[in-house]
Order: C-alpha cells, then structure tokens, then sequence
C-alpha cells in the first residue's frame, strides 16, 4: 500500500498515518486564527479545519488536537474568535504558529469589548459560544454558536502542501 | 449589526443565518465528492466540509444537513469514500450537484473492488468507515474512520464565493 502519486492503494489494508497525512496535505484550506481569553490572557493558534456546520442556529466547528500547546485554553474556553486570515497575511499565521514568544507582542489586533482579541484587517471573524467538545481519537471536534461577526474586504488566505497560497477565479 | 464588508457588528447581538452564510462564503475550501454505495444504488454529492480530525488513528470529517437528499444514503451508509476533486474538474461538481439526474451516467468515475464509486484522475480519495454521526443542530458531523487511499497528481479544486478557483503559491 502507497500514497504516492499515481499508485492504487489495496482497499482491504488500513491506511497509515503518513499515508493519511499525505493526502490531507494536498487538500487546500482556508488559515484562520482562533483566539480567546484564558485566565485574563490572550492566547492564539492557526487552524486549517475550520468548516460551517449549520447556518440555523449558526454553529462552526474545528478540529484540534489535544497533544497540542493550545488545547488547554480551548478546554478552558467558553468563547472563542475566529479570525480568517486574509491574502497577505502569512506572517500573522506564521506568528500564531511559533512556541516561545508572545504571539501578541507585535500588534496587528484589537479587543473586543468582551475582551477577546481580534486580528486586525483580516477576511472576516466570528465571536463563538462553545457548545460542545467532541472526541475523535486523540483529538476533539470543537463546535460553536455563533454570537457575532465582522466580514472584512480582503480575500482569503489559503494553506496547501506546506504552503500559501492565493485564489485564481476561473474565467465563466 | 451587519455583516456587509467593514461595518463592525454589536458583540451582544445574536448573528442571524443570513449574516453567518455571508461570512462563511468567503472563506475557501477544497471540493469533494463524497460517493458511496447505497441499496446496490451509486449515489454521490459535493461537500466543502471535509476535514482532518486525528492522524493517528486516521479520522475525517465533513458536515451534512439533515434535510438534504443525500441524508438518507449517508445515514445508511457504513462505508463512504471522500474523492478529492483536481483543477479543471468543475463540471463534475457542478454535475453531483444536480438534481434529477444520474449524476453517473456521464461516466468518469470507477467501482472499487469494495463497490463504491471513485472519481477518475481526481486529487486523490480516502474510503472510511463511519464512526459517527454527530448531531449539531439540523445537521451531523460525520466522522470516518480511514480504511484506505490514494493519492493522484493534480492539484485541488477550490470553491468560494459560489464560485470556483485554483491556486496560485506564493513566491518564497
């Protein structure tokens, strides 16, 4: 059994995690970031797995692992924002991706007036209630309901391969 | 509270449908075709909800409304496969899109030795077992187990603002 391009893979053999990760590498995502309060500081992470769940109610979902640095925040979090990064904005993902700093120290934010930060002249966010933590493996489904939102002008960022990206429309 | 671009919105305010599917259609996704074998039947549909949930052990996502016409076939379903669509490959999610249709009989796809379709010379795709059908308002958030896979050599479709996009990297 192989991922690599262009080889079939036996169905009856369960898959790898490389193999898996490989192909989930090739799948495109918009970058967001997602930030709270936790215990009267900001706190911050990039997400690629951020998706609509349902418009009515409006509930968001997004997938984390709970190995990672940031899951004890989210774990402790009642709400949380999520910023979608917008064309550009690369090195705000980069930041919100390094261990060791302070992730907030080099501006580019503003607070809300309940506290939260959010990044400044991104694609747009939305203010969540968490509404539920759901296992799967070793990571958790994070659900919200949205309570507010901001849509900003700017166009996506997008994350593939290890890479950014921007949008190309096809001509109709 | 609005959501139109650059007008802040009141953070005490709960967000309507409206507001929310204006947010979410400018953030980006990779489109799949998520198909599967039901009643001895072909069935298939387009979905921008797919995500990586855990690595180890290999798990994926998407969300599915209930009141949709493939509901049935998923909630039947103990086995989906997850076709990653390539660059170019427009029509063929337009056509699973569309209703009345077989959306099969134009061909482009072939039976796994399982039974489930796969699209031809798509991205690649993940054939799962269901895990889960996790309720979240009028939808479910679907969880598969990844039995098996392969990866193909084109690069992704991506779908925003109801309409379809490829990508273009980033010089380093």
């Amino acid at each position: 059994m192989s991922a690599e391009p262009g080889e079939p893979v036996d169905t009856s053999t369960v898959i790898d995690s490389e193999q898996f990760r490989s192909i989930f590498r090739q799948h495109p995502a918009g970058v967001a970031v997602i930030t709270a309060q936790s215990k009267g500081r900001n706190v911050g992470f990039p997400a690629t797995s951020v998706i609509s769940v349902s418009a009515e109610p409006p509930l968001v979902a997004f997938s984390i692992n709970t190995t990672v640095s940031s899951w004890p925040a989210v774990e402790a979090a009642d709400r949380l924002v999520i910023n979608f990064l917008a064309e550009g904005q690369q090195e705000i993902s980069t930041r919100f991706a390094t261990s060791g700093i302070d992730r907030f120290a080099a501006g580019g934010w503003h607070p809300l007036p309940s506290g939260e930060p959010v990044i400044d002249n991104c694609a747009g966010w939305i203010v969540g209630d968490v509404i539920s933590r759901v296992p799967a493996g070793s990571s958790r489904l994070v659900i919200l309901q949205a309570r507010s939102a901001w849509r900003g002008e700017g166009r996506p960022l997008v994350y593939r391969d290890r890479g950014y990206h921007r949008l190309v429309e096809y001509e109709i």
